[in-house]
């Protein structure tokens, strides 16, 4: 028997881990499919958030064009289909490697870093390794599409009046240096993460950048012929307000993206609290502009409805990650009152917006990023004063960018058109052609 | 040798327990790992339903302004924007409590419950065991999303003659307290639902819903000036047949949301086929509207075919995931067909529709409710008869509502706007702007 | 002490049994979540594809009608809108069955088969076994989706002259037969697939065969009347940028489904390559274009932009997921440049093309096939042969089976309206409705 004991005894270890092997070999695989498949669900949110704010910029091209007159809607519309045609291919060469240089998260205090030009894939580019919630070319994509966003709000500021080669330019600087470096302060891990401030999705660094270029541009070029005659205002209404409708539901369905994306991966907690909050946040925005604006003008006014809505989701954005529901509806409502607040005072401080850029990107974004400070989780008085500080490191950098590009476009090239053409329209002189041509060959065929 | 076999025989279940924890360990996480996953997949897919449902209002808003005059627009437009901010605001207060009150499934016959003002976050809202299909806030945002498309209905019903305020004050009401309180009784779990009533995605609860409060609303109102003249039927063309056509286009891509979205997760099999369903339904309704219309008019009416899309998708909307393909076909083919000739009965009964909404979604609603019972794989006398009572208890009391709401307003602070503001438009009396405004300002220069 | 080890020794085998059985129930059931995890996110993924396909519908339907007279914009949409319609239901039908007829990958030569009428859903059609990427009802939706936008390439290059009644004759012919059939023999794994002939998501199969049956279309129609007058071209401008902006942003976005979907899963690292290149084509496209037409007319050509967008886009289709960052842009460049040259060109030998289809889907669909012999991971001498053949094979039966059908047309019910029609507009007589209407019950109401 003792033999049978030994030989029995020693087989057992190999049982046990043959069983235990076997079983092993298909946990393995199961582990890469569970794995794969989370892997795979985070990047198909992420590419979708990209496809979302790409429409954004269709977005902004309808809106813009909405709101203003149609002789210069070929203008406009070359203008934002051009401007995320360039954002994607500077933010290839260069504005990817500004914007993340390889700071170094949680101590760096830099301010300035650059990757190299054009992309390289790195060899775990396609797997969670590189990030578990995208690969990196939905990394390079959706953050292609954001830069690009920025350049398209100083664009409708800046609409009616500027040459278009002086707003090529002006968005060469801005989209592949002035927004990448700003944006690695916080999202690179540059010196302003380090210090804490927050900005879950660009309340500060994508809309209130945008917002003081606006700025900027407005003040350069200064007003439209006719706005301003004799110390009073004349309003100068936009061409097509289905356009403006179909453009800003377009822009709250791209927040979809832009803040759902904002949170890297598909978290279903988080991505669909995001959601939430952006959504409420719009519809209080559209209350507040509402009945503000009816307060004020005792009419309904729908541009100031479609700015409440763009307030609501600006002023969000920065801390869409951080709100419940009831901070998200104030937020909006406050965003909402702001927005009409500001187009009138900017219009008695004669600065001409035909679109309301600065109320909606600037004063919003400003506000959003400070109510990270006031509401939410992270609500505190050295959270609100580290968000100052970003709000203005961040304004200051980007207006003096901003400024001195627009100012130097002008005292070179020119920045402005003709009176005569900016008065005849600018789709004739710049384009050679009409937004809305009538139908010519009737009368050529009549003589025939 | 004894003591050596003891101590061995003593570590054999030590080691066997050892190499089960082991990969035991890796499993838990695994499994961990593969549930998170589904579940992840499971609430993007309702994400981006709640995102395709939410451009059914920029649907709406581009097919109702484009179905209706210039003169007009701003209001229609107006109306659209408010009322997805409306919806959400009001059903995150009280109308998600009203439609999911906690009637017990299966035995409920409960017609009214309220689960409290406002949102309360249960403990595992992000988890699969609130609902293994997506979250808490997923579940509120996409059903609100549904919510505010019910009172979209109804202002196509009610365009170019209501009054604004009187509009706000109606949609407050069926938004927030019909159309919950209605659709508690099937989604709910109310007795409409214990009963066996079946409505998959709400040719019912949203559609013929909306429809019955379109036709108290066109009831109470009555018809446009210049409609109905001396007996005589006074067609008023759309003003924009684009905005039509990029309306329908956005609500049949929304579609797949509300119907894809309706099946409450991403299982592959059931929202697959119901896109299949949707899309070939809503084809075939282009068919039998054309050709109906063609029959009828002698020429390709464009409206009648955009209608009739728009009845093939609200057709199948009740049985989206109980039919199969001929089924799908012959639902839209009937509801193509019945739209074109419920638009010319109803204006032969001078109710005065202007964008055919009670064709649309009351008549297809109803019929499509109704085929649940005809076709596919619940059809069945009984079924039928549910059906009925569904579609009639349904009805009764929305139209009673609807109707009382109107009449109330109608005596209060009146429903109709002016005549002299009807003619010469509600743009300017209500909102004192144009939606398509002319190059103002050349003449200010000119003369400057 | 030898019967308790015999008996602890009997028991070892069981011990280790009951710890692996328990284990392995587990890892079963967690390979079943994982795999069916996987393939619901490959699913959801090809879902959303088919709704972004689905969507560029909207866009060629908002293009068409903005690049032609709004005399004629009733027509163009209520072509772009049954054309959808009727491919899916044709699709159904016999489609879906002549382009996978079942031939085998690798070894067919097969250029014809046919798997019979109708769907016929397979035992397996909703589980991996069918495809790991989709289930049976997505792969149809999907592929349906695609094979409609073949014939409304078609519909921009005829419009403005061809009767509505031919056209759905031809698009009849052209969509259930011409388009699947050419498919099959690389999709469904026919004989140029056997010849290694590469197009990954159709520059050729899609939009050549598009392209070809739109030069099939102008010849045998003649220009437009008032086009060409005395050896002289006179530009007919199209009614509305804003549309046909609004269509090229529809179309870009609608890509990212065209493209990213013919990986046919939601493979992370392939879908976001396909992604990149795409826009990045695209992008490159807007740049060669606009500084094309630049140098060539002196102006900012907004149409040009837009067709050099369409132009990276469908030059990139066929190698979308063999190239680098650098071969994209270097296609999307070409392709922009190729397609303001084509325009000039085509309208030089008096192909009268209103929208610019030949250049952008003819032209580039050629080049991009090609250029899969050019650049990126596959280029080489023998597969550009390779892909010459399968460009001429292709082409060729495109080309003959559109000009017999047109001819065959044109000999028997005719396939132009009349000079009055055309000059008058389609609108008027074909649809007795005009696009845009104006206020016409006012006049009504002031005699009243």
């Amino acid at each position: 028997m003792d033999n049978l004991v030994i030989q029995f005894l020693q087989a057992v270890p190999q049982v046990v881990a043959a069983a235990y092997q076997e079983t092993s070999a298909a946990v393995t695989e199961t582990v890469d499919t569970a794995a794969l498949s989370l892997f795979t669900v985070n990047n198909v949110w992420m590419m979708l958030a990209t496809g979302l704010v790409f429409i954004m910029h269709l977005g902004f091209a309808s809106l813009e064009s909405g709101l203003t007159r149609s002789k210069n809607t070929v203008n406009v519309l070359f203008k934002n289909t051009i401007t995320p045609a360039i954002g994607l291919l500077t933010y290839a060469l260069v504005g990817f490697s500004l914007m993340y240089p390889g700071f170094e998260n949680g101590t760096s205090m830099d301010f300035f870093g650059f990757a190299g030009f054009g992309l390289t894939f790195p060899e775990n580019g396609n797997t969670s390794a590189y990030n578990p919630g995208y690969t990196f070319w939905t990394d390079f994509l959706f953050q292609g599409m954001f830069a690009a966003t920025c350049a398209t709000i100083v664009s409708g500021a800046v609409a009616e009046r500027i040459k278009l080669e002086a707003y090529v330019v002006f968005t060469l600087v801005y989209v592949s240096l002035a927004y990448p470096i700003i944006g690695s302060w916080k999202w690179g891990y540059g010196w302003l993460n380090t210090l804490g401030f927050y900005d879950f999705a660009g309340s500060t660094l994508v809309h209130s950048v945008g917002g003081w270029g606006a700025l900027a541009g407005i003040l350069v070029l200064g007003p439209r012929v006719g706005k301003y005659i004799d110390g009073k205002i004349n309003p100068i209404p936009g061409h097509s307000m289905p356009l403006a409708v179909i453009g800003v539901f377009m822009l709250w369905l791209g927040w979809f993206g832009f803040n759902g994306g904002s949170v890297l991966s598909a978290d279903p907690g988080l991505t669909s609290l995001v959601l939430v909050t952006t959504s409420l946040a719009a519809a209080a925005g559209a209350m507040g502009a509402m009945l503000t604006s009816f307060f004020i003008f005792k009419k309904h006014d729908l541009s100031m409805v479609l700015n409440g809505i763009l307030g609501g989701l600006v002023g969000i954005t920065a801390g869409a990650d951080q709100m419940g529901v009831v901070d998200a509806v104030i937020i909006g409502v406050i965003s909402g009152v702001l927005v009409v607040v500001a187009v009138v005072l900017f219009d008695k401080a004669k600065l001409d917006d035909p679109v309301g850029a600065l109320s909606v990107h600037l004063v919003c974004g400003v506000f959003g990023t400070l109510a990270v400070g006031l509401f939410g989780a992270k609500a505190g008085m050295s959270q609100l004063v580290t968000q100052l500080i970003g709000v203005g490191a961040c304004g200051a950098a980007a207006f003096v960018v901003a400024y001195v590009t627009f100012f130097v476009i002008k005292k070179t090239m020119g920045v402005r058109v003709t009176k005569q053409e900016e008065v005849e329209g600018l789709d004739v002189y710049e384009h050679g052609m009409a937004a809305y041509a009538p139908n010519v060959t009737n009368e050529m065929v009549a003589i025939q």
